[in-house]
């Protein structure tokens, strides 16, 4: 890695990880991305959410309990800043209360990040900034494999005869194309719903739907087995919604339902998709105001570290191959 | 469904899910049960605890964490309110601090009730209140099977000289006659007790015990099996503490147990029981002054939308049937 | 108070205060409004808040922190239901996320309620709600005195190049002319400002301040002598935002000021302002998720609680007088 | 104090303060109250309670919060131990949910620790428990004079037709000759009321009151003033209900009433009642459950910490007297 | 068990289980150990922890979390004071932020607690307390079998250039031969590492270890083989940090962990140990103000329940024997 | 200011406030110190707390409460970036559980601050910290006046043999000849001592005290009047320990002591000292953990600000003086 910069957290022999500003892992904040292999992106934008509000401080909640979070990563065996330069960019500007507004800036501010050509990672907000960032990704990369965790489809027509809310991003994906439908996926879709109907809005989009009850039966290495199976070779976008997880493990978000998975079928879910060419990922709907011992943010940094270490591992492979 | 009135929620497209006073699942507050299928009644009484105490806010917690449910149950496929008319009853007067007095008004209240003809679901209030509950249920139907979800028998026959605690209501009903004993059956036993026969209360009083080690090794499937064997064909009751399910699930109740259950298996074994014919259902002693994540009135109040869910099913089938 | 439909709390000596459906101090559910002479209306709404979000659940937290209010106020010596019907209209439709068009609902919805001539209580939600509920109270009773508890002007001229946020309402109000500004006063303002200029905007826009500090120097009194004499005695609307409450007495709301003002002083503030002719009535920002200890809540409750003695007070004065 | 048993706090110079087992300021737990001065005596009932209940935890929180208090009072210029031999004495045996039975158990637990010549400080536990208190207190020095500190009046003649609750004790002490009413007075009282009538129940009783918005105005000097004036030289029984408090001061106990007095207020009162001849205190409705960052509990340590220092400093002035 | 003093908890039948100060599980609060089985011993010293820091309020948090234990045990099958005499002996003094001291003090301690023969059970503070217990075990029964239960190897060679910290201490005792690394086990180890070698430092020390991921793999039976072949017959020292655990099930502790085991799983491998020769045992690493619905000190208590179970197993047996 | 690198907050115009990492104010990390006024600067190290620990996390807790700020201090009436450039300079690094380690760290961090000639502000850390620091201050500008706003004297000799604690640094300092004791005072001493000497502590160490009663009973102007008087015109250094105020208004921290001072009052008396020569400010002993509601940070946030307006304030007159 001659001649670049090699951005790395700072050193816990010398500042005790309590130590520092809360920047995601204590990496350097830094906005210039040239020569960064990922950058931790903030979209703290919750003015889409139906019910419980407040994931505009996800991002600060999950930078908080990233702090633990060690270069070594063993179950994928990668020692992430040996292939990467990493950075947490900050947060992009929003406008709260202002929905349409708000997606168009951070269409622009994630053209930015993605023009440079480092693989972003969004922290939400609500889901309904996946809108925005998918239209970026898709404007770059053509349209891409959707792999979604969530225990709601998020496919939904319309609120109160609104378009855009938090439950309606992946239909309006859809319906302007920037998702390879064939090659979706859903996984970990449970709870009740307003109508029968619902249950098939997966495939009536195009998609492959793994319902909560599914993935219980079948568990991991199946679920594995299809979602990349469906997914292919091409390029592909993780979106994770931290209400996949059980509210035991994951109560700090807004629309929480019963029934789902724990924190270790979460990483091991993702830690198995270190083959899928990711060109971005997001983690949305962390609420610390609903988090009082804080499982749910350190949850999600961990869930955060393993698509680092995806992407530390493909750059090894690269590097190697 | 002609000619009745038709009571269901509040519509989520007009009135968001924030919005209105907290009745169960935003159903009507009604009293007058003609016509009405289910009905979710509450019995804030708590002078029975042992140990914390501050059940009384329970149907309340219960309230305010169902707002997020929505009528079609996927796992069961029924849409609810096609099927039923639901309503919230309130809650039935107690005296504070009153053990006898306060269960004659809860017979008394719950009779009322039962005598409209409607299925009733009641939100303790601590595990005290299914010995009043149970007798105005055998007055109506006659003895009864009970099938209890737990971690502890309740079976015992007093605390410090007194018969009627929130460990006694189980050892009353049977001296009563109020339960079928032989086709009841105690579910998830589980932590320290005070001395090696309490083991065999449950037998000694006739009834089938799973406790939550055997629970854990035979799994959901085969419990179920052992449950509808036990059960059979007759009316029976449900009794549901909410301590069945472990401490990192339901945390906001008044004597914990570890080793418990998660919110899925909690689920999957009340769905499990869609056959039997419940006269009535209760779901005792959430706590929301222990529940900071509110997750065990999330899950109770989840728990108790299994229940009109069966409800419901079984209205299908004998109008299809 | 003959041949009218007279709505009450539910009595206490048989229903304990923890029971029943959780409306603002336990009266009845009621949205036909004929005859009522005050009704406690929720206005959920929160896209306008520029910090933290969450106040959609101010009137849940409120109502469920009114349980304990009786019916006799000692201070003003008035027996409310006496000369008084009052109900809880239940929550006004709302749009989360969409800014505008709620403003409009809100308006509409406002507008049912004043035409009924009930005297509405309004429950906020973001300060952003206080716009179009003085559009509807203008429009009816024509421009009103505006009294405005408050730490904050909110007559900034727009955020983010928007108009309409938390921060903005009587801004809008002044250049309506939905409020009567000489007869117009602000009481509480104080802490951090963006620039010197800022101090002035309340006289600029022809309104009395009394600042925060200026308040603490002068006292109760004087204050409410100031007060009196600046709103005479037409018609005006009361808007009470919690922040203008220390946080240590009101930690559950979003943009906290330090160095306020206490339990005691607030209430003896509102109930100073007994002959004011008072047309309408708000209080906003108050956020549960925020309040730990209920103390926020707890205090709003008591405020409305004056509210609805002023209310009572003037009804019996005008039945002897 | 040659040849008695002098017991104290553990060495906070060798047991740092976070150490041992949790008994008040870390006094020795002895049951043989043989030439001991005071003792402090839990009263962990709350069988009792109407609204909020938990104030069986009441005595682990204070003795949890007792932790820092330091044996020199320098308001007070007394140093407790130089003077006094104290103990905690443990819990009184209690049956949660049965009140008559549990007053009889107070009544004797109590009158073992009166028989002594100890001075105890009983810790609630709620209300209710002062009347068996009263009973044992009166038993052994005739009706006393009581200053009560609370925001309630604690007079109802009954709650829900029963005699017993936390908000009767006293009407039953009046009745049953306990107390010297013509010497006696309640201080504080607050808050909305049943009805006007209530306003004159202290009197009616005989005692005096002095409301709470008559103490913001009178000031705490004159109000020692006529405290003292009205109880005399006799003996006195001091109860201190913890909602006589500002909730921002103690929100955790179980009918808060916004409005009260700040710590700083409530020491000083105490205080200020040094040369009262004092038989016995009890301090009640402490809720842990509702008190998430301690305040109350801590407060209320300190308050007793004044009653310990009232006995020393009184037992200082007989033995140098 | 004849002329011997038998200490066992409070009747719950007399004082109910909320009464009384808080020992663990309401044993008497003992020092002179002659003749006594087991002994609760706190160690409240947090000044190795590197991250969060608290675990000196470890013991007092459990403590208040064991009070619901009962004497029989059912799945081990013993009546624990049939056979045992238990008390809890407090803590053991310390100097906080003096860590050498306070290990020396520690050493001391725990010297006077071993040498009554009694069998110990260390309530910790942070990790680093292992060293000095594990010296003064060593210097008694000679070098032992280590079982650690642990997300982390604590092997770490120092921090900060310093020797000493919750991270290192085990270094320490292999260094200074305290262990028979060939008879020792870590359990449990996972999360981010500082480099590829720190995966190497069991198997490098010459301990087994059995990671977090093998363990999920091969299920509790399997490791409980593996354990019991490393261990073999002779003497050995268990020791419990409690970020062994999930964090939803045990948030409360310095360096959670994610993706780890559940309550269910922590007691059956405890259980599982019931035939290894135990000569002490910890649990450290509890954190009450991270801890905001006491689940963790509540799992604590119970895992100590089965250390405490075992001691009476083996003591039975042996008297049977 | 030509020619001068101009740092100040990000736009809250363009970056909503709960957007960016979390400086202290959004101010630009910066650890380059030319030309900078004033420079925030964390020392987050703890191990000196006797009792409740945590306050490592007090600059991150103060950090996100200082989001609300804005430039313009109405009541001192100045616009700090007009006149001042300032930064937040992260933290000094410190060895937890290395005391005197790690006041070497601290001291050697902050005599790089002070070399660059800005004015620092430190954050605590608890209140050992102040002992490192003002060494470092008196090796630059000579001995100084202590102005200490604090309910503990901070001079005890040493706690359990050790010189080193939060409990002794004035102490130490006045021993090491760092601070012009005549010239000194400690304000708002309240709360049980150890013994009758420990209240004559400020004075025999020179220094003057005015105890939280005398201020109760003399005011803040009064108090303000002594406090310049006694320190002049010379250099000053103030260390504001967080528990100078009452519990209600800052539970967030180690030793809190009730019967303080509101936050109106602790920013009266530090804006008051606006015409002192300061040559550094500290503020210490916040506890974000036992700071449910962050009124603790929020206000200590509050209070630094008030330190910065002074420095800008100051700066402003010299540059029209």
């Amino acid at each position: 890695m001659t001649g670049k910069k090699q951005y790395r957290p700072m050193d816990a022999m010398i500042y005790p990880r309590f130590e520092g500003l809360r920047s995601f892992m204590r990496l350097p904040h830094v906005t210039d991305l040239h020569d960064v292999d990922f950058a931790v992106v903030g979209v703290p934008f919750d003015t889409g959410a139906t019910f419980r509000v407040g994931a505009r401080f996800g991002p600060a909640g999950i930078r908080d309990n990233s702090l633990l979070l060690r270069p070594y990563n063993p179950v994928l065996d990668v020692d992430i800043f040996q292939h990467c330069s990493g950075v947490d960019y900050g947060d992009l500007p929003v406008i709260p209360g202002y929905l349409s507004e708000s997606h168009l800036q951070i269409e622009e501010g994630a053209r930015t990040v993605l023009a440079s050509g480092t693989t972003p990672i969004f922290l939400g907000g609500d889901h309904s900034v996946s809108l925005p960032l998918l239209r970026t990704v898709a404007a770059k990369h053509g349209p891409v494999a959707l792999i979604q965790f969530d225990s709601h489809s998020d496919l939904w027509p319309g609120y109160f005869g609104e378009k855009d809310t938090h439950g309606t991003p992946f239909r309006r994906a859809v319906e302007e194309g920037l998702i390879v439908v064939e090659r979706s996926v859903q996984v970990g879709l449970r709870g009740p719903l307003y109508e029968k109907s619902d249950t098939a809005m997966s495939r009536e989009a195009g998609m492959l739907d793994i319902t909560g009850p599914e993935l219980h039966a079948m568990g991991i290495e199946e679920a594995l087995r299809r979602i990349r199976d469906r997914v292919g070779a091409g390029p592909a976008y993780l979106t994770f919604d931290i209400d996949f997880v059980d509210p035991a493990f994951a109560p700090g978000t807004g629309t929480p339902e019963v029934g789902g998975f724990n924190g270790y079928q979460s990483l091991a879910l993702v830690r198995g998709l270190q083959d899928i060419s990711f060109v971005g990922f997001d983690l949305v709907e962390v609420m610390p105001a609903y988090d009082p011992a804080s499982v749910t943010s350190l949850l999600a940094a961990n869930i955060i570290y393993e698509f680092i270490s995806i992407i530390a591992l493909q750059k090894s492979r690269k590097v190697r191959g």
